[in-house]
Formats: C-alpha cells, structure tokens, sequence
C-alpha cells in the first residue's frame, strides 16, 4: 500500500527554554516519513532538497522504505532553512527567518512510479503546489489528507478552498480552524468547514490533545502529560506520519479507525518533542511504539456504569 | 452516606457574549449542592446567607436532599455578591464586583446532626475557615476534597498549605497548579503537589477537560465540545459535586473509581453552561445524564490493535 508524501526536507534552527541548535535536519516531508515509515512502506517521497542536504539522512530514509525518487536536488542551492524560537510556555514561538532557497523554486513533478499509490499526505505547502500534485495523479488515491497553516489562509485563501474541494481529511490547529470558518465555536467550526469538501476534519491542539470530525460525530484524543517537551519542532507532521501510515498500513478509513489513527499520531507526536528535531523519532522501535500506545489505552480508560 | 458540602450561596450579575443577568443565584456550595444531589442524599450544606436569599431555592435545594442546618441566615445583611465579565473566547473573565456581605463575618458551625458525614467537600473559601470546618469533625470523613484558587495562594499561602496536609483530594486549574508548585510543567507540577499532603490531584483545564494524578498513574477526561458555552460561571464547582457526589454514591474512592468520578462531574459541567447560573443543572433528569455519559463514552472510545 503505497503513500505518497509531499512536503519539505529543510534544515532548522530552533532555540527553546531546554537548549539551542544552529543546524539540525527538519522539514515536514522528513517528520512525516520517519513517522509514517513505522507502519508502511513504501513512502513515495517528494520534495526539493539543496546541495547541502546530507547523504546520510537520505541514506537513513531510504532503509526505512522512503523511495526518493521524487525529491528534486539542485546542485547549485541550498535547502530550505527555518529558524524559531520557542517561548516558556512552549506553545508558541517567534519564526526569526525564513530562507526559501529552493523552496522557492519548487515545481513537483510525480514520478511515472508513484502513480497509483492509493494514500497521498499533502504537507503544508502552497494551495497551487498541493492542487499541481493532485492534478497529476491518473488515479485518484483513496486518500487524500491536507495539512495547511494560517500564513495560506492569509495570503491565498481562494486557493486553499479550491483544494479543500479535493481532499478527504484537513488537518489544522484550533486557531486556524476558527480562521478558516469565521467562527469562535470550535464544534459550529468544524461544522462549517465539513461543508468545504473535507468529509473529515482533524483539529490540532498540541498539548491538549486533538479532535476529529465526521458527520455528526465527534472524537476527543488526549495529549499524553509528558514531563519535558523538549523541542515541539515537527510534533504536528509526526501527527499526520503516524495517522495516515496507519490508514495505510490498515486500509481502513472509516471514522472508527481514523480513531485509532488520531492516537497513533499521537503517539508519535510525543516521542517526536523528546529531543531536538527528528532526533527521537528515527531511533524509536516497534516496541517503544507499543509501549506509548498502551499508555493512552490507560490514560484515557474508564468503566461507566450509572448505578 | 452523608456528604457535607461548605461553599458560598449567593447572587452574580453575569456577562458573556451571550447576555446578561443582573441577579441570579449562584455559589460554589450551591452549585455543588445542585450536582451532587443527583447521586447522593443528603448533602450537609454549610454557608452563610443575607436576608435577601430567596426562600424558593431553599425550597428547592430542601426537595433534593439537601441539609439547611448549617447555613447560617444573618437577617440585617445581604448575601455574598460577585459580578464577572466574559471575554469573547469564555476562557478568561473579569471580576467587575465582590461585595462580601455576609460572607465578611463567615464562621462555620458544624452541626451536631451533621457529624459522622463520611464525605466533606471544602468548596473555595479562605484556607482558615476550611481547616475550621476539618477540625470541627469529630470523625475524619473518609474523603476531603478542597477547591481552592489562585487569590488564596497569592494572600494565605501558608495556612493554604496546612489545609493541603489534611486532604485527600485537591482540584485546581492548571494555572493554579503551576502557582502552587512553581512548575510549569504540569507533570512536574502534579508530583510536587502531591507531596504536598493530597494523595489525588485533580487539575481542571475548562474545554480541554481535567487530568487526574495519582502516585505514578494519570487519567486525563476530555471536555465535550459544545457548540455553545452560554455561561461558564459554576462549571467548576458543578464539576466537583458531580465528582464527589458520584463518589459518596459508589462509596469507593480508589483511583480507578475516580476516573469515572471525573467523567460525572464533567458530564455535569457540560450541563451547567447551557444556561445562566444554575438554571439548567437544576432541571437536568436522570434521563439526560446517562445520555451525556453516553456522550462521554463515545468521545473517548477508541480500539487499538497494532497489527
């Protein structure tokens, strides 16, 4: 069952209250490879990388079953480049510079070999670049999953719409969901953007957990209480990774499963902020995974019987 | 199995976004009153009232179950008054008013018939009038659960402490969590409280739901996302009669019990915002309950098999 994931291979600087560093491997398509590589394979890759993106980290993906045949290199530019910092509170941070390098130039073409893949993840990108993706596959996957941000909705929102039409799931934070709908009530929002083309909707909430949307029924995942967050850089693309690896690996997107796929994001979303940068998320083992897993069985369990 | 409940009986004036109301009744000991007595009779009230109290809701509060000997009625002075301003996003007020009252001169008697109440819920109250109430009981009640808030931290945070050595359990938000412990992790947060003398630690985090902490294990219940939250005020107090009410019923108060217990007193909550002050706890059935509970179990239930 292949997945194909669309997103960025980057280099970031991230500073948080826990420690600093100037150069560390990040970009979306690499947290949702190393996340979503744990339950299926293969990962059809696309992207656009710089001379400067290491062998290593390529040689790594591609032993985890991330084909690379649609990752673009330009030998004479460098990767995109993203630099934060984090406030105390760990929830919001200061974007401090964004270098597109060749970003800026990103046109995907898909390969011949990656068509029929029947999951595709469309990472935070361009509405144009997400749209130019789809129009390109002969064969509709089975799913589409969008993730977006507040900075489309600001500056390309008619774009954004016209792909919403297209996808099955949106991924979005809280604040972006009231954005995108125009309303303060996160469950009349959710209402709304139902109505945009997205038959599921999935709202972010970092420390708080998620929830899921689908006809009338609503899904409350928790966040896990960790005692550090230590870099939440890339929590939200290990959400998605494990998600929709797990649609895959399964093939089932029923909402009862997306469920199951919500908390298996979680999962990886939280040994993702245990360390810098994709650090953790490429040394956890299927047992780890187990582990966590049964953890949010226990964190959220309870017998109800109203005597 | 009796459950004395020690909190305020008085009028707010109340904006939300919503409306407005100029006097309605309301107070901690009342809103725990109107939660527990769907589980549990009789409930023991302590407070204190102004000759202005309405007659009716002590009518009302009598029919179900509840215990006026220990309210004190002062006949010259009013009751404690407190108006509250909601901002747009319902998650922060203002306090426009806090007209003490009666509340001035507040000194717990526990009556006679009261003593051998096997459950105490100390509602928030300055921390000498709680220890007064704990050491007027001639038997220890098998569970004391205290509320209390951020302004008794900043003012009392000694005689604060003392009280916490002789409860068992302690709800708090988790801005009050993070005061108390000087931590802003709320994992770190829980396991500094809970050397504190509580042995559960119940930390309310409004729409994102509540955790519950005890030795090395954690429950976190969800918030049910409502489309609208008509009026916040005495949704935490709602919670912790549902809370201890459905643990004076069960008669059990170990961990696993408590979940539940948390549920309940969410699911109450829940009912409590539909409507101003205490309007729509006082109508809810038996009948609506169980469905919110329903509710409740489906928001959280999830299978997982990693395959």
């Amino acid at each position: 069952m292949a997945l194909i994931s669309v997103g960025t291979m980057a280099f970031d600087a991230i500073e948080t209250p826990f420690g600093k560093v100037d150069q560390i491997v990040g970009g979306s398509g690499t947290y949702v490879a190393y996340a979503a590589s744990n339950f299926v394979t293969p990962i059809q890759q696309i992207s656009i990388i710089g001379y400067d993106f290491p062998q290593e980290e390529l040689e790594q993906l591609k032993k985890r079953g991330v084909q690379l045949e649609g990752v673009e290199v330009v030998p004479d530019k460098k990767s995109f480049f993203w630099s934060g910092k984090y406030h105390l509170d760990m929830n919001t941070r200061d974007t401090l510079v964004t270098d597109l390098n060749v970003l800026a130039d990103f046109n995907p073409v898909v390969p011949e070999s990656y068509q029929g893949a029947e999951f595709l993840m469309l990472g935070n990108l361009s509405p144009n670049i997400q749209m130019s993706v789809i129009d390109q596959l002969k064969e509709r996957p089975k799913l589409i999953v969008m993730d977006t941000m507040n900075f489309w909705m600001d500056i390309a929102m008619d774009d954004l719409k016209a792909v919403l039409l297209k996808v099955d799931v949106l991924m979005i934070n809280d604040a972006e969901a009231r954005q995108l709908s125009g309303e303060p009530s996160l469950v009349k929002a959710a209402k709304l953007i139902l109505q945009m083309g997205p038959k599921f909707l999935v709202i972010k909430k970092g420390e708080h957990g998620a929830l899921l949307f689908h006809e009338n029924q609503v899904f409350a995942a928790p966040g896990l209480p960790l005692e550090e967050v230590f870099d939440p850089t890339g929590a939200g693309d290990s959400f998605a990774g494990g998600f929709i690896g797990y649609l895959a690996k399964t093939k089932d997107i029923s909402f009862n499963n997306m469920k199951t796929a919500i908390i298996v994001g979680s999962a990886c979303a939280s040994f993702c902020v245990e360390k810098f940068g994709p650090n953790r998320l490429r040394e956890v083992t299927r047992v780890d995974l187990e582990k966590r897993l049964a953890e949010f069985v226990q964190l959220v369990n309870f017998d109800i019987e109203l005597v």
